[in-house]
């Protein structure tokens, strides 16, 4: 399972073991939920994010048999929020898909749902945020019982118009503090954060409930602003720096590589596995 | 020159008159500058902020003739800045490029240099950061002597890995405070700010040194990340409420419309300077 078998497995500082690696299943879209079981197996590579769609192609029973045996940790679970709609109609049955994505969760069992927070169904920013805030607050003690965390991952800027109103830590670590509740936190994603001029100060104050640590790296130029994440040590990122942040706060839970990339995806799955496999020991 | 002769052109808060409406030559991209110039008469348009580019193309003497002999008032110079460079040899010249910005703007007549600050020569963004403010600071007495201020314009945080490592107004005003001098301010441009959770208390903290207010609008989907800025009104920026947010902030200037677009620019100039100034009137 590790290319070095002295590792130490347990120091969540050693950064030449993939104990802590997560596939996120994005990075291997084309795959199903079984397959990517499988390719984690096969490369070594103990957890997994799922993604509801996948998990519906495959079925949630048997998605949840599937990591179960395998002896995979599900990180996380993508996603839930999208809270914002024109109608009240509308934002009640995302109100309710909500509800249906935590006890997805749960099934799965994962402690994690990661929340994306938009965008506004008009131009009134302010007002969808304090509806995002809203909404959240509806959810918890639903996720609390069926045992599950919300995190709110605050997407980069370039998505505020469709796809998060939440585009800041600060913004969310916010969000946070006046929520005031055990079951809600952040996940902090490099691709996200990393431009931010307050990370340092904001990483640190993500102490405590921090719930989730995604990479990737940043393409000069970037080929698309959805499908052109770069693998990481392709791009521009300081992601030995963000890791060294996010421990210092005191994460030490996995490590998700989350890659939308339209090159990627044509490669074989086992390909990218490996890949992301070294470049995580590399830059990260 | 004006829709309604009996608008008053002395009131900044009345929103159906153009004595405020600035043409940034970006906007009119294939015009010279004596293109840009007649323009401008033809449509009514005070104001006009330059490009360097441009202004070499045409020479410098005669673009400040030009305008001059039009009566226009020059809003802004674009661009200094880009001080980072790998090679200390490379940053030196950078810095006497931008003392021959401070020059031009003097002679073209305008108070206001606008910076792009970025981006970093490598991966370290506080290391730019700090040698940004450095920068500033070297160049603000050259600026003062010229009759010039430096406009510190944040950038959209998806600029940060190939244009300026200051992508948020906060960022930008905490800069102003450090370097704590007459001649130096903040540039707002909606299409780079609006994302800001801040943004509300960002602006009124940068009240006393706004040196100028830039429009265009947010297209969804973005149809290029750097020439796919959208015309005011087809975008999802709420305009008005930012440029409430600015004159409640004590800024009264001139206000400048500079969209990067291909469609545009392929459009007759004149015809792009009547649409922006009408768009300019409904929703500016």
């Amino acid at each position: 399972m590790h290319d070095d078998i002295f590792t130490n497995l347990s120091d969540p500082s050693d950064l030449s073991d993939l104990s802590r690696l997560s596939l996120n299943q994005m990075t291997t879209k084309p795959w199903s939920v079984r397959e990517a079981v499988e390719g984690c197996v096969c490369a070594g590579i103990p957890s997994i994010g799922l993604w509801r769609d996948k998990v519906a192609e495959t079925g949630l029973q048997e998605s949840a048999r599937l990591v179960r045996d395998a002896g995979l940790k599900v990180s996380s679970l993508c996603r839930g929020g999208w809270f914002c709609a024109a109608s009240a109609r509308e934002r009640q049955e995302r109100l309710d898909d909500n509800r249906r994505a935590i006890e997805e969760a749960a099934t799965l069992g994962t402690e994690t749902l990661v929340l994306v927070c938009g965008p506004a169904a008009d131009r009134d920013l302010p007002a969808a945020r304090a509806y995002v805030e809203e909404s959240i607050s509806i959810l918890l003690p639903y996720a609390q019982e069926h045992g599950v965390k919300l995190g709110i991952e605050p997407l980069h800027p370039m998505y505020v118009g469709d796809r998060s109103v939440i585009v800041s830590l600060g913004e969310a670590n916010r969000l946070v503090q006046r929520l005031a509740h055990p079951g809600i936190g952040v996940i902090i994603d490099a691709y996200h954060v990393w431009w931010d001029p307050e990370l340092e100060e904001q990483v640190a104050a993500a102490g405590g409930h921090i719930l989730g640590f995604h990479v990737c790296d940043w393409l000069v130029p970037t080929p698309d602003m959805l499908n052109g994440r770069g693998m990481m040590g392709d791009g521009v990122i300081d992601l030995r720096r963000l890791r060294r942040l996010v421990e210092t706060a005191g994460y030490s839970g996995p490590i998700e590589v989350e890659i939308f990339n339209q090159a990627l995806w044509e490669l074989p799955g086992m390909e990218v596995l490996h890949l992301m496999s070294e470049r995580y020991k590399q830059c990260v």
